[in-house]
């Protein structure tokens, strides 16, 4: 088995293997040492069996999920379900920065199209250039000549805008048209808890009632 | 190895390995649908040395980590770091709900004596009588005679306090000073959001200030 053959693995083994846990589950989004403390010790004395399960399930899933071979969606085949999906409106193309993204949008239930996940953001600074990011193969998806509208779904920090704008001037000479998500207000947002950049957006881009 | 010959196991890897993953984490304490599908995106995403790490030390601890001899705290030894740790003050005994209330005292760095464990409360409505929850470990301590002082710091539920009157009827014999964690006013607590029996605790026991 792969990970037998990891010296560090061996290593931490010799390690108190309960302090090893909390050290494991700590860092994970959203989990302090409180909670990691609180995880580990809950496995240990009520679900030891729980325990094993979820070794197996991480285990099995960082070892054959892979990369779609189209849009750099998490998938166990050569295609992700949306690109292998008929019934999906293969003209309009999402691109997202990440799968959570991606499961964002999709329990919105109102997307159709496919979608094309970054595999990071331009930024010159951290030296991560376009080639990085899986472009070649949005090229690829571009050359097949099906797509009709992209949207871009990216965050509006600098390395989001940079990579939006890239991925604009690489798009132009297919004709396609380019969209992005909208910018104002949240549903249920109170006005006094928000940015004044947001607030900005919002009032210079005003829908039209009557 | 244990987990494979688990049919259980054998099972779900027929299911999709990321939903199985998004499950797994699902229901841990603090962890609810939204942050399971994050934890297992983030680690697919960025982090996928670091999930085979966390089912290593998964797998090690729930195999390794057992019960201490003495006091049913968790161990790799016979004995725990405190049951073996002569510098602890042998004459007085808590008494925790769980690993995690131990670990919650230990904390305050101001308790320097030595810890028993119960496996659970006695609940006579869940059918958990008094030989469930390691009561005959507590016996054999106390057998030994070196105990002077047991401190409950069991919780102010039903269950934890039948527990709590349980062991104290049955610790008489051994004429052994018997102490619980004070109950009032938590530090930094806002009167106004305490519920009224705590209050009513804090009036009852208050304190002579001169």
């Amino acid at each position: 088995m792969q990970r037998r053959d990891q010296t560090k693995d061996e290593d931490f083994k010799k390690m108190n293997p309960l302090a090893s846990l909390i050290d494991a589950f700590r860092g994970l989004p959203g989990i302090g040492p409180k909670s990691a403390q609180r995880i580990a010790l809950h496995l240990l004395q009520y679900r030891r069996e729980h325990g094993m399960h979820l070794a197996c399930c991480l285990e099995n899933a960082m070892q054959t999920i892979k990369y779609c071979d189209q849009c750099n969606n998490h998938t166990t085949e050569s295609l992700c379900d949306f690109c292998s999906n008929l019934k999906r409106d293969a003209h309009t193309l999402c691109i997202v920065e990440s799968t959570m993204d991606l499961a964002a949008i999709e329990q919105t239930q109102i997307f159709n199209g496919r979608y094309f996940v970054l595999l990071g953001k331009i930024s010159p600074l951290n030296g991560i250039t376009a080639e990085d990011i899986g472009l070649d193969k949005l090229i690829t998806v571009l050359e097949q000549g099906t797509i009709k509208e992209v949207i871009f779904a990216l965050s509006p920090s600098i390395e989001g805008q940079t990579t939006a704008f890239y991925i604009q001037e690489m798009i132009k000479p297919y004709a396609i048209k380019i969209t992005q998500l909208a910018h104002g207000i949240p549903s249920n947002a109170d006005l006094e808890f928000l940015d004044a950049h947001t607030i900005r957006l919002a009032l210079s881009q005003r829908a039209t009632l009557s």
